[in-house]
Formats: structure tokens, C-alpha cells, sequence
């Protein structure tokens, strides 16, 4: 019976309506996912492996994005609300700076993990990596390179993963007898104009720095493109080290140093750890892992 | 009645199921956008366009991507079968390589329109550039800054935009009478590597060069790495233009020249096209023209 109903439906080109299965079986085989900007190389990378990890199961991601590059932080909850709205099976966030309480009431509703950030009271839904350990590394390996005045130019401070990088810089420099100045401390925005403005900012202070470290690989390009505008070559004059390894960081004019943050693999960690609390299996997430990868940008002093 | 039932939703904090109410009125307030690669900087600005151009409507984007990174045709295929399971109210296709037949039966179904490609019978429902009169005008101006070796870095050609651009390129040198030179010319692959892999045959070939335009700006950028792996200058040893202006052109070093195709825009126009099709009003398409902007990986010869 079911193989010729199946034949009939092929003959006939029927296709199944899911919406309306999702309904009667309560079910919509659709996992929300709330990004960031539709043009961030690193978040496009995280939702490629999302994608992937779905691929051929019998779910589908669905997207929208939190900020829809307004200035405007109301836009992540509308975002939000039209997933919540959607019928999705379970919601996977990446970033955004969504209240601690309005994500526990989320979570209270249907399955959800966080990617790169936390929650209070959702620590074991999140995936993570260790921001300040990765910081810590880049500052470790410049001042063991012979860099003593060493610039960071922050993320958007408001945000924990910069707080952490930030704290990571700090410590490195303290436990390497360094210390760290404020006048080579410069609050950015995790996008390319903050790069540049935070050169700016660092050159009209005059203090003497041979190497910078950026909070992000946007800044990171935005920081070369404003050396370079100062006729400052690197990596002989300034050493310059980013944070992500986003795509494009390797056609960096040179290759940029960074702190490798595997986007991809947290995007497909977080779906396959979705997918088992779809099927009622415990939760386990991945354990994700920060690494350095030494290119040309940087130089011993 | 109605607002106290308003009220009294409010006080509950009743979020309507628009999914049910999709089905109840035959229509689910979504429209579906066929994208491609979830990292492709230009392919991210049109959605952002549609995004912005739909934020505060009635409708939804919902987002699938075509490749998956998987070098698979048939998920271009699968990805647009989820998306026409959906109970989508229209259906923006940005691209790829569907073909002509598909989706004329797409559109005898559902609103459509598509954008940066085309196909037979449906003109009318296609937002694109002229591709033939934009690689032109990138040749000319090379040809007027007096270069006449001037290599050429094709998209896929298997893709009618790379086809288009490589007409424009052949027509502008012969109505220079420069002529084109077949040694000069190398197929790519509309990303990074392909870049790469081309300069590094034109360097194998031998022939003498002082520009190369590269099809789309992701081959400019991996040509711009390999022609630093041979220690050659950009502009000084060689000028260099690339087509699309994604958002990391301008940060290259040196910014790069590049023909500007504005993919907001184009994003942004679909979504009011799509719109107006779904209010019943007569369909619409803004008229998208492309610029070529002059950077710093030119100069005259």
C-alpha cells in the first residue's frame, strides 16, 4: 500500500506540504538560526557548517539576522521574535547581545545553543572558545619575538568576547614583566573602520609601538589599510596580529597573523549537538579549540 | 472587541503562530531567497538588501543556500525543493546555475524573480548588469592609461556572466585595435585560488604583461597574493582590476580598482519587485548600472 501511494506521488509530482505535516505532527523540521550580518565572512563560515551538518538529515536551517546592519539593537529581538514565530524545532544563536533572561525564557521553550557567547544559567548550551586564552597566545608570542610596546586596539567593549581579549592582552604583557600602557590601548568596534580609526587614534598620541594587536581580523585589515596610508610597511616597521582567521585573512598583503577561531567547526558542533536534543540524547558540545597561526604580518624585533 | 481581545493577547503574552495563519489564509509571509555560498561577501550585500527592503513589511526572508560548499550541482536542486516545500508566497533566486526549463515551471507556480542571472522566457522577471559593458569599460581604461598587454582572468565559463565579461574584454581591446592575445587570456574559477592558479600560468607562459583584470574581485585578490609570492608591485609592476567591489576591496593593499556592481541594490530592488508582485500590482525592475572605481592598483603606463 505505502510503496504505491509513494509510486502514485512520484508519478504525479506530488510534493509533501512540510508546513502542513510540521503542524499536525507538531514538528516544522526547521532549526532557527539567529546570525549576525549577512556579509560577515566569519559568521557566513559558522552557518556554512551549520548547513553542512544538516545537510541530508531531515532538517533545515532557517535564517535571519540580528542586526540587518541598522544601529539599532531592537532589531536582534525582532529577529528573534519572527524565528520564535516560525514554528522552528529548536533555535541556534550565534553571538548578538541578547539579554541573560529573554534567552532563559527561550530556552524554557524549546531546545537552544549559543555560539560564541554565554548566558547565565545556560553555560552547558554554549559553545564557546576561550577568548582569552587566544589573546594571551598572540600577546605571548609577540613579547617572546622581542615586542615590549606592543598597541591592542579592543573590540566593542560592551561586548564579553572582547572583555576577554582585552583581559588576555593584559595578562600577557603582566606575566612577561611587561606591563601594559594605556596609551597604547585603543576601544574599536570589531569592523574595519574601528581598525583604522584606532591607528589613527594610537599615531596622534606618538607613542612608539612595534606591533599591534587587533581584536578582530576586520580591524586587523582596516589597521593595515591605515599604516599603510602613513607609508608604514609591515612587518618591518609594525607587526600586526588579528583574531578569527577569517577567509580572506590569508590574501592579507602580507598574510596576516592571527588567532584561529574554527568557525566552521563550531557552525556543524552546534547542529550536531542540536540534533541530539531533537532526539531526546544527551547533550554533549564539542570541545573547541583557539590556535595561532604564525603568517607574514608579524616579525621578531 | 477587537482591542480588548488585542489587550488581553498583550497581557498574555499570546504570540500569534503565523505559520497556522499562513495555512488558514494560504499564504505564509515568506519569501524564499535561493542564495549561494553563505560566505560570499557579495552575495551577503544582496541579502542584506533584501533584508532592509523587507524589514517592517508583512514578509519574512527565508534563506537557503545553493552549494553548501559541496561541489555538487544537485544541492542548488535540493536547496530550491526545500524552499518550494516551504509554503513560500515568492521566491528570489540570487544566481547559480538552475536550469532554464526549472524555473520556468517555478514561475508558472509562484511569484519569481531572479537576480544577476537570467533565463529564456523570463527577461522580464531578471534584475542583472550588463556584465559585456562593465568588463568594457574596466578595458578601456586600461587601454586609455596606455596598457596593451592586458591579461585576463575569466569567471567559470561554464557561468553567462564570465562569458559577458570576457566579451567585453575581447571587444574593447580589438576596438582599440590592440586585439586580443589568447596566451594572455587564462580560465578561472570566480574565487580565490583561481586567481592564484591564473597568474601563475600567465607567469609560466612567459608573455609580457603590465595588467591583468581579473573576472570578479575574490580572483583579483588571490592574483594580487601570487603576484607578492613573485615579488612584483601592484600598480608599479603591474596594474590590476577586479570586478564587483566587495566590501573588502577598499581594504586591500593597495585599494583595489575595481567595476562596481552595487549588490544591495540589486537585493534591495528584487524584494520591492517581489513586493509589488505579491500586492498585484504590475511588475517593476530598477534599471542597475555599474561603475568603475578608480583606486590604486592602476596606473598609467
Amino acid at each position: 500500500m505505502r510503496a504505491a501511494v509513494e509510486a502514485s506521488a512520484k508519478q504525479l509530482n506530488y510534493r509533501p506540504n512540510l508546513v502542513a505535516q510540521g503542524l499536525v505532527r507538531g514538528r516544522s523540521n526547521t532549526i532557527g538560526v539567529l546570525t549576525q550580518n549577512m556579509n560577515s565572512l566569519f559568521y557566513g563560515e559558522m552557518v556554512i557548517g551549520i548547513e553542512q551538518q544538516l545537510y541530508q538529515t531531515a532538517y533545515f536551517p532557517l535564517l535571519a539576522s540580528g542586526n540587518w546592519n541598522l544601529p539599532n539593537f531592537q532589531t536582534e529581538l525582532d529577529a528573534l521574535d519572527v524565528l520564535l514565530r516560525r514554528q522552528i524545532d529548536g533555535l541556534i544563536i550565534l553571538g548578538g547581545q541578547l539579554a541573560d533572561a529573554r534567552l532563559q525564557a527561550v530556552a524554557a521553550q524549546l531546545p537552544l545553543i549559543l555560539v560564541g557567547r554565554t548566558a547565565a544559567g545556560l553555560k552547558d548550551r554554549s559553545l564557546q572558545i576561550d577568548n582569552y586564552q587566544g589573546a594571551y597566545a598572540a600577546v605571548e608570542y609577540l613579547v617572546q619575538s622581542g615586542h615590549t610596546q606592543i598597541a591592542h586596539i579592543t573590540g566593542d567593549m560592551s561586548q564579553t568576547d572582547a572583555q576577554s581579549r582585552y583581559a588576555g592582552y593584559c595578562a600577557a604583557l603582566e606575566h612577561a614583566g611587561v606591563g601594559s600602557d594605556p596609551r597604547l590601548i585603543v576601544e574599536g568596534t570589531f569592523q574595519e573602520q574601528g581598525g583604522i580609526q584606532g591607528v589613527e587614534t594610537l599615531m596622534e598620541r606618538g607613542i612608539a609601538m612595534s606591533a599591534i594587536f587587533a581584536a578582530n581580523d576586520s580591524m586587523a585589515h582596516g589597521a593595515r589599510l591605515a599604516l599603510f596610508r602613513h607609508g608604514l610597511q609591515v612587518p618591518a616597521d609594525i607587526s600586526l596580529v588579528g583574531f578569527d582567521d577569517q577567509s580572506n585573512s590569508v590574501y592579507c598583503i602580507p598574510p596576516l597573523t592571527t588567532v584561529r577561531q574554527p568557525a566552521f567547526d563550531m557552525g556543524a558542533g552546534a547542529a550536531a549537538a542540536m540534533l541530539r536534543l531533537l532526539e531526546g540524547k544527551p547533550l554533549t558540545l564539542p570541545t573547541i579549540t583557539t590556535d595561532l597561526i604564525i603568517r607574514e604580518s608579524t616579525r621578531p624585533l
